[in-house]
């Protein structure tokens, strides 16, 4: 089973690229499942670009029901909602990240980034050569 | 979708545990996709113990089809070979984890434990309290 892109076929190695890469990923769970992910997270990202889930999940080739559904799991789950969507007034209503959530987002790519550091550290470890030393 | 752990329902949320925990796993990635991760590991273990794939994959719960494809994968990924079998013979044959099958099971699970002072440690971030602070 090749780990393969989202949305998109397995890129062929690159030329000069090492043969052998520890990769990984994080999440976080909640009191029901998942809470946070590398997906939740650039959606909440892109809510607050567009101030719209519709125009949000389009953007990531999402449906709007899956969209949805990842934005209620979040809210339901947190503290405090990460994701308030209001309805009428002038402009129609819109969708917005709160100060919660933006906390959230930039904690996430901290870790990320804490989490790419810890794989170019520990993928020294996998360097094979031919003679398997 | 929550994260369900392998041949099993997810567990109920045990009293006293945290609410939000940060989650990871890590593999390595090979010249043909998926070389090494978790399942492929404990198979490797398996077999180092019963000397036989079958055997092997019986106590995983898991297909011997299954097992032979990883194992497979891996032996063909790898610079030299880390599950070899022999055929024939007194004793009918069997299978044997190689030096440098045994070499990276214990990298990997150096690895794994990194990876659990890594997620103890940036898992704190996530330790939300009620008043979402």
């Amino acid at each position: 089973m090749p780990h393969r892109e989202p949305h998109g076929r397995r890129k062929p190695p690159q030329k000069g690229a090492k043969p052998y890469q520890l990769k990984g990923r994080v999440w976080v769970d909640g009191p029901e499942g998942t809470f946070l992910g590398y997906g939740r997270i650039v959606l909440m990202e892109r809510i607050k670009e567009h101030g719209s889930i519709t125009k949000a999940a389009k953007s990531m080739d999402m449906s709007y029901r899956h969209a949805w559904e990842l934005v209620d799991s979040m809210n339901q789950q947190a503290p405090e909602p990460f994701i308030i969507t209001s309805t009428g007034g002038k402009k129609g209503g819109g969708t917005v990240v709160t100060k919660e959530g933006e906390k959230v987002i930039i904690k996430f790519w901290r870790t990320q980034d804490a989490l790419r550091r810890f794989l170019e550290k520990e993928g020294i470890k996998y360097e094979f050569t031919e003679s398997g030393k």
